[in-house]
């Protein structure tokens, strides 16, 4: 039952033989790593334990939260979730945190009950490893789908890890986590709640199945503050709308998607809070929102074969949520993301993509501008158009969609990237 | 307001410049036109007056049917609809056709006023030529979007092109009405209603902007056959559903799509039909939908950068809408669809699209086959799971996924090609 698919593999299949490609580092990628600052009541450690096929590559991330810490989170909507995202949806309500294990090269996903007892044994073995309940320890996986690993190939590696641990080790969890991501993603910020200074430091991961829905990827912040779980379920649900689902690579949706917050209460004099309307969490709610948005923008960086971060900012909807579906439309078309790939403005597709979405729109109240030219007006090409400007801007590597529906005062911005050869390149031949 | 953007389109824009590639005929495409029975009362051509800017290559059809046809359609549910299709969806109640004109190598879609000023004046003249009222003169537009033509031009051209009319220029036809695809694409039955025979003759085009959502490209179908209007809409409404509907290629909806059904009741010695459920139409209604499909299927065999033709089945679903939805999600996955174009057989991210379709689920009860080989039994390898004759498998270019959800008894099959470097550069560099 348990028997691992991988052993079947190689017989036979060029394509089971095809390596993943060599990560060549996103060209849209941050110049560095940030300079990560620590988080009161947080240790993390990355190390490699054989997960991934690539010797010596970083697969297995584990990070200790102090006793009082709080959990809140959002997971993946798919109907075919996998063993872990069941695990956090079970746990999550508790809302109490000790230990995070989170490994890449294996999603553990479509594994059965053999990925249910690994989830468990894993569980147990932390939380006998750092004295907490089982229920306190938040797993999450990540790779391919469909192949079980022995139910306690991860709980065996947990006690040396442990003797990893550090304040300082953000770049190894990050990495860590990474599968055909081409570069560790983290970001930073510090703010105060009342007098108290508070740290956010997280670190994400895309790069495949990314497409809105719920989370999308794997993302993790860390604060000191203090804040009730059911406080900091309502922070992270409303943060995640306007950053993680408002991202798109190629519109799939993985089983494995799940987005945490943990927040260990060690900030220094910071005022009691009962409620996410607290004026004191203004700062907090804004940075928060920020890392997600940070984070959320370098999974896109970091797109399969990405070779353009897109933004597209659509006004005039009926309503947010239709100028977020009207977004995702035209940041899920492959016309449109093609269009882009080969610098061409053709905004005859972002036109379709908008009559595709389905929301309110009039053909004839249509403007569409990229970066600060306009194109059309109420349906029609501006006067005098002259695409010359226009396409020297597509050659650029951030560009920038206006569409205003004109029907309406809702509005929302989406990110997305552009659909190269690399991305036919990275997926017709990936298993990790 | 009436301007060609053409005219400013060349100055300084690579890709501009670049011409639309090479057509390549498909690998997966018919091995030659099908012998076209004539229609009754059906006379057709196809000619080039220059709307495409490669010389001599046809981009102006027009069909004159017998005084008395009766007409149906499905349009596309695009909010951004072309010029000719507000005019067909304005027209259609009416349910009489005299004539039809349909040009490639220009959408006018989002050509505001001058788009609706182009149909009138083709409607108008057409009407005189043919000396018929312009309601029932249909009229359906490919290409490119957004770039109006001066509204005079096809009318313009529909005096020379009257003249070469003939009962057997289907192949001119299928050729007229192409964009990118690289084959003419024309299906032909007979049949009998009652004792009388009757011939369903028709063609359609591709390639990109494939999506269901009616329609979602252009099919146009003549038969002899009497049939009043509303009873012709009932049927190409259920042909469409299962044929047009059901099949995908890059899930963009086009502005334009069209389906039409033209019946002239020149067939001799036909029963009266006064309702759709008339048993004397079984042997009819099977007919149409087989032509639809054999249309529908053409298309998605000339998607553009088609190597295999994917067959979805789904079954076990809790209805036949959340099959066609499933089967939809997998069809339209990028994941899945690169994995094919790999050769890889990748059913995890099968698993991936059943997780993201949002319809009833179930991870254990879900089965999986490529082929002819079991893979997934309830959620887990089958034992013994050997990769090899499955890869093998994966090298041909027709390519059957089952997916038994094992929720319920719907069921339904979706058509679909695979995603591969030849879409990403037909895409990247395509405006006709």
């Amino acid at each position: 039952m348990a028997k691992t698919g991988t052993s079947k593999k190689k017989s036979g299949s060029k394509v089971s033989a095809a390596k993943a490609p060599a990560p060549t580092r996103s060209p849209l990628a941050p110049a560095r790593f940030p300079a990560m600052a620590p988080v009161a009541g947080v240790r993390l450690t990355g190390r490699a334990v054989g997960l991934k096929k690539a010797k010596g590559v970083k697969d297995l991330m584990v990070a200790e939260m102090a006793p009082g810490t709080t959990a809140a989170g959002v997971l993946t909507r798919s109907k075919c979730p996998s063993a872990p995202v069941d695990w956090c949806r079970a746990i999550l309500p508790l809302g109490k945190a000790r230990v995070l294990v989170v490994n890449s090269g294996n999603a553990n996903a479509f594994t059965g009950n053999a990925g249910d007892l690994q989830v468990a044994q894993t569980a147990g073995k932390a939380a006998n490893l750092f004295g907490c309940r089982a229920q306190d320890v938040y797993i999450a996986s990540t790779g391919v789908i469909g192949e079980p690993r022995a139910p306690d190939y991860i709980a065996s590696k947990l006690g040396p890890l442990k003797k990893t641990l550090s304040a300082k080790s953000w770049k190894d969890a990050a990495q860590a986590i990474m599968t055909t991501d081409t570069f560790p993603k983290a970001a930073t910020r510090k703010v105060k709640i009342g007098k108290a200074e508070v740290t956010l430091s997280g670190f994400a991961k895309g790069s495949g199945m990314i497409a809105p829905n719920m989370a999308t990827m794997l993302g993790f912040v860390f604060t000191d503050a203090k804040i009730p779980a059911p406080v900091l379920q309502r922070l992270v649900r409303t943060a995640a709308d306007d950053s993680f689902n408002a991202i798109t690579v190629d519109s799939d949706t993985s089983t494995s998607d799940t987005v945490l917050l943990f927040a260990t209460g060690q900030a220094k004099g910071q005022p009691r809070i009962t409620s996410a309307a607290d004026k004191a969490l203004g700062e907090f709610k804004a940075a928060l929102k920020d890392i997600f948005i940070d984070l959320a923008q370098q999974i896109v960086r970091d797109g399969e074969g990405a070779q353009k971060f897109v933004t597209v900012n659509v006004t005039g909807a009926e309503s947010k949520r239709a100028a977020r579906i009207v977004g995702l439309a035209i940041a899920n078309s492959p016309l449109v993301k093609t269009a882009i790939a080969g610098e061409d403005p053709n905004w005859g597709r972002v036109v379709m993509a908008v009559g595709k979405a389905g929301e309110k729109a009039d053909r004839d109240l249509l403007s569409i501008g990229f970066g600060e030219t306009p194109i059309t007006r109420n349906g029609q090409l501006v006067p005098d158009y002259d695409e010359a400007p226009v396409a020297a801007y597509m050659k650029g590597d951030e560009i920038t969609l206006h569409v205003d529906l004109g029907v309406g005062r809702g509005r929302g911005t989406v990110w997305t990237c552009d659909l190269t050869h690399g991305y036919i390149t990275i997926n017709a031949d990936y298993r990790s």
